[in-house]
């Protein structure tokens, strides 16, 4: 790896201008794989050759995974209610961020994606949607769906579709913080098992990070709401928290982030809320921060940087950006390649496992994890996963 | 106009090989409109960037017309019930068809247009289905839904989503129709009012037809459905034949096509049921055919053109195709480019007129219509639509 990838290159100042005429007319078109310019083209795309090719797939309902697109088609599906850091702004006002969702499928993993927005927040509504849509797709990628719906939305979908389906602000996230943590623990000389790990921000997140992590042998983990911690004496969870409040926090240690942070390794802070210096205080020697809420990190890396041996962000301009660019194209490519009817916890950790495996000797505490832009990071990935699930499928 | 493209160009053979191999992986690709290859170009089209348009949108919901692609995006919606000559062979089966319809909207309208299948034949949950998605695209074609559904469906979508819906099976088909009848009464001396046209099936097709004809002011017309003819005592008819009843067949005659035929001016046979020869001997002088099934017409045109003096068939291996491709394009493009919520009847009547106007001088019997791919077409029916949408609403 050549160090012009891990420089932090200063972008070129971007207008408001740059931007929404970039966005004019939207990101994405449906383009034809032959051209439709003569008699025979058309015979064969349309009218009388694709009869042909209905009738087979009528017959054998398996060809339409040869004949169609469907069945490498990502659509990305949102109802608006958490969009980035601005909330449940509707489903017209998510689209320019599902066409860039699927513009990244394009781009990163080289998949056809379509962005599907929905008028409808009922977790009911939208399942049945998707379920009539069924031979339309090969893939579901959940974007922006609010806490703690998209817990239910994911675990129904997964349920009443036989494809993968992934909530990706949940474990995309998830599956590079482990990538990330991993490194981090490597580069200061200690074990995941060895590890107390502070989650801020129990939403989508938070949860997907947490579970990711007792998954992959994390020693300890203690999350952190608005309420403070998640302990289980606390009468005010809902059932997903208080299903993590009897797996995490051993010690049911009480209190708010301050208490928490008092003898932590980690800071994880996915709660878009500040933590302030004097609590970062109490944590351990060789303390890692990840401070991931954009564009505002809890906490500013040059002040984490003096209570932690490394420090990670969302944002581009500073080393060590955790984006979930690096896991959800190689992850659904991984998954469609092997032929997976569910993106399994083996596979997103065999994912996480191969973004950590790509920094290589270059392992620093300013290059825990690639560039977002390195090339290599999807076939790794996909490979990952194609092999973890037919490992699965073959015991 | 060059007499090559009037000629019928045999069309290289196709074999099943050729056919399968075009088809594997599907026929439509998504791309995204700017390289993602930077970090500029990640932070204009997704974050921190595209958070901009999508707060701008959530302000002004009008700006989703200009900063995303599903104000033009065209979905081409099917239940896969009427596929084709092949019936009802369910959504899976007819993507192969509607990812080409997608691709004629892209090669003859430059439109991006994507296919939703559906696993319902239900009309309320189809209804309901695109409802919800309403904030994903930008028009609606149907297509092959079965008759008598497909009537209620579309006239309940038009009233249900504020954008243009059309069902391509019954308007494409009359307008090209009612273009190349146009045509057909000019080169043989006569008027619309003159002509008293029999259609010979009462599905999709026929019913569209029989409306756009009697919208054009045509002398009369008779529907034979596979009972015979639809007349005013029949106690058999569907709703929608019933309210047919009323409006054709002057004087109500009563028997089978042989009867309907006696001194009738044009066959329009959309019924894929064979009309016997000695049938056609009963019709008026400089008759007019349009056989349209395929692959087999109702009547072959070496036998047609015994009693007749224009015939036309839905094939591009003789004079004279009927294909829809001479519409649809244009008329979603027309609509989407006027801002046009409905497709009005004038609206398909001027699109009839363009497509017949763009034959010109070259009218012969055996070019009543422009080929399938003159490239003049669609603009000129996108204009004549346009136009027709605004001068409704500016009365």
């Amino acid at each position: 790896m050549s160090t012009a990838t891990r420089t932090q290159d200063a972008v070129p100042a971007i207008s408001e201008d740059d931007i929404f005429f970039a966005h004019e007319g939207g990101k994405l078109t449906v383009e034809s794989t032959m051209p439709l310019d003569s008699k025979r083209a058309l015979s064969i795309a349309y009218t009388p050759g694709v009869a042909q090719v209905s009738r087979a797939i009528a017959k054998n309902p398996e060809l339409a995974k040869t004949y169609t697109w469907a069945s490498r088609l990502v659509v990305v599906v949102s109802d608006g209610t958490a969009v980035l850091g601005l909330g449940d702004i509707g489903a017209a006002a998510s689209l320019p961020v599902m066409e860039g969702k699927s513009a990244l499928f394009r781009n990163f993993a080289g998949l056809n994606s379509i962005p599907l927005v929905l008028d409808t927040t009922n977790v009911d509504e939208i399942i049945e949607t998707l379920v009539r849509l069924r031979p339309s797709y090969g893939a579901v990628n959940l974007e922006d769906i609010s806490a703690p719906r998209c817990f239910e939305l994911e675990q129904r979908l997964i349920e009443a579709l036989d494809c993968p389906v992934m909530h990706d602000d949940q474990h995309g996230t998830a599956v590079v913080c482990l990538a990330a943590l991993t490194n981090a623990a490597k580069v200061t000389g200690r074990t995941l098992g060895q590890l107390r790990v502070v989650i801020t921000g129990a939403g989508a997140a938070g949860i997907a990070v947490c579970e990711i992590l007792l998954n992959a042998g994390v020693g300890d983990v203690v999350l952190v709401d608005s309420k403070g911690i998640i302990h289980r004496d606390r009468d005010d969870l809902t059932p997903v928290k208080a299903s993590y409040a009897a797996r995490t926090n051993r010690d049911n240690a009480v209190g708010n982030i301050s208490d928490a942070l008092d003898g932590a390794d980690v800071l994880i802070g996915v709660s878009s809320s500040q933590v302030p210096e004097s609590d970062l205080v109490r944590m351990n020697p060789d303390a890692i921060i990840f401070a991931l809420s954009n564009p505002d990190p809890e906490v500013m890396p040059d002040v984490a940087s003096k209570y932690a041996a490394v420090v990670a962000t969302g944002r581009s301009d500073y080393p060590n950006q955790i984006n979930n660019v690096l896991a959800f194209p190689g992850i659904f490519r991984g998954a469609l390649d092997a032929g997976a009817r569910r993106i399994t916890p083996a596979m997103k950790i065999a994912a996480a496992q191969a973004i950590a495996g790509l920094v290589g000797d270059d392992l620093a505490t300013d290059y825990i994890v690639p560039s977002p832009l390195d090339p290599r990071v999807a076939d790794a990935v996909a490979d990952a996963v194609g092999a973890a699930s037919r490992e699965a499928f073959a015991q």
